[in-house]
């Protein structure tokens, strides 16, 4: 039997999680350890046998690691430790900051290039799989119109927003595409929207704090600059166990549509969706399948940064160039 | 400027017609010829300026062409032609017969790579597009069910069959899933299908030659071996005007799912899915934007056959490295 790939977990949130959870589903892939800036005696990890190290000795596992995973925080901390980390390992991120992600690319090249790594940025299902079929769609269809929506799905930052409001005691936040919007790009008529307001609204379950004034409290998040006030706002209170029962898990998802024309009268559409019960449960799965694809790109002898465009999907999967011809083509 | 990727088109039926028709959409190539086993003298080309060779004279365009795509036959027509043009051409075709796939991309890799080019097998929507989601799909949800549903679309090879009764002047066959089959793998529950026909039916549209016995007709077309006794089947009869109305374009379409685990209680769906006008103005698309993929690759030295699982999306793009960072991911 082949050696199994031996991952490591660089932060322990919800993402982390995720991966030590998706290992299991994976029978070539092995943790080796979960790395945390907290006191490693701090953290209680979801299975009993994972072992939580310091991320101040991740040089120790310099050679007992094939692919670290790095799930630390994608706006303040990857820019920082992400190319300090890819010094040492081939890694994975799921960087998310569209607008940075070429500067992003560039340190992270240079790190993986100098030290002989290999570095899958901005991985996960946006950016990642989204990507993968934004740039498959365009390049099929090039007289088109490419649509994204997000949604059903818990927004963390719109969440952390509300609950940062006193006399909140718990909040979440869902973006909702609106169907009339959907139904327009599937109808091939390539509908312009002048701004992503016109695509979806949201909608916020909240737990208020005993004698908390539940209309001010209303009127506050719907008028929150950026946030809220220039969207369609929904606002839902609701008591703690309903919360606990209905509002705790990480749904999301969305589509990626292109509406395109191959001749005059001859309309085309491709979709792309995902509907997921637990966001950082899939990303987690993306991101453990382009381990395995990084792990044979690194074997092969790939150094540097690449993106999810740059990784052919066989090597996505464990299945032999044999049986893929014969079972999935 | 960069100099355009010269294709050249190998048979001309449907296929051949939507590449000619496509290589317009796409300002980075340009048309040599159309290469028939008819009579070029007899054949009337869409655009006035293709040119029309005999399939006898390919040797002489040797260096004239980078990409031979071939449209011809896939059952009976590739096995023998494929592996000869591919000794003079880097080649892409769409065989489609998944069984024999195998056999298929051994005999078109010896050719290939002794001969230096490149082939890439087994590309469009299926085999093609949907190969590539089924490969993605199971590599990411380890634990699912991957379900795949065709239709609303026309079957070419069903409306033969149809067209061939006796006192059949003019006849379609469409492929219809089932929604509730289709609800059903929705909702999550990884329905078992014993058969394809509790997850589709078919609707023919008939127009009878004078005089012709409908009841008995009717009757024929159900009871046809494996074509159509399988599965429930809706005949109507229609007029000829409201046949060349409605009934001669090539609309076709489909659905990959797959419903997943990642942990206990959680669930995963993911989905691609086309809605296309006309099936094989969008299999040329496909068959070009991997044109330009392979095109690539060859000047990067890769020779042999390939499928579309081994080519990287950001190859199939016009766009640069820095513009996919940038505006694609």
């Amino acid at each position: 039997m082949d050696k199994k790939i031996k991952i490591g977990i660089y932060g322990y949130g919800n993402l982390g999680k995720g991966i030590e959870i998706g290992i299991k589903n994976n029978k070539d892939m092995e943790l080796v350890g979960i790395f945390t800036h907290r006191n490693p005696t701090d953290i209680t990890p979801i299975y009993e046998e994972s072992k939580i190290y310091s991320s101040n000795n991740i040089e120790d596992f310099k050679d007992k690691i094939d692919i670290m995973i790095l799930c630390v925080g994608s706006a303040l901390d990857l820019p920082i430790e992400g190319p300090k980390v890819a010094k040492l390992f081939t890694t994975i991120d799921s960087f998310d900051t569209h607008a940075k992600i070429y500067n992003y690319y560039q340190s992270m090249n240079t790190s993986a290039k100098e030290n002989n790594n290999l570095s899958l940025i901005a991985c996960g299902w946006d950016p990642g799989l989204f990507s993968l079929n934004r740039c498959l769609f365009e390049s099929i269809l090039p007289l088109g119109e490419n649509y994204v929506f997000y949604g059903r799905g818990l927004s963390q930052g719109h969440s952390n927003a509300v609950r940062k409001i006193p006399g909140v005691k718990n909040a979440v936040q869902y973006t909702v595409p609106y169907d009339e919007a959907i139904n327009q790009v599937k109808s091939g008529k390539n509908p312009h929207f002048s701004s992503v307001k016109e695509t979806m609204w949201r909608e916020c379950f909240v737990v208020l704090e005993e004698n908390a004034d539940k209309e001010k409290i209303e009127k506050e998040i719907k008028q929150m600059p950026d946030y809220f006030a220039p969207y369609n706002t929904v606002v839902h209170f609701i008591s703690e166990d309903e919360f606990q029962k209905n509002h705790t898990s990480m749904p999301h998802g969305g589509f990626v549509l292109r509406s395109g024309k191959t001749s005059k009268n001859t309309n085309q559409l491709a979709e792309f969706s995902l509907k997921l019960d637990s966001n950082p449960e899939f990303t987690a799965s993306v991101l453990l399948a382009y381990a395995r694809a990084i792990y044979k790109m690194k074997n092969l002898g790939t150094t540097g940064a690449i993106s999810v465009l740059d990784v052919p999907i066989s090597l996505l999967s464990s299945k032999t160039k044999e049986e893929l011809l014969n079972k999935i083509i």
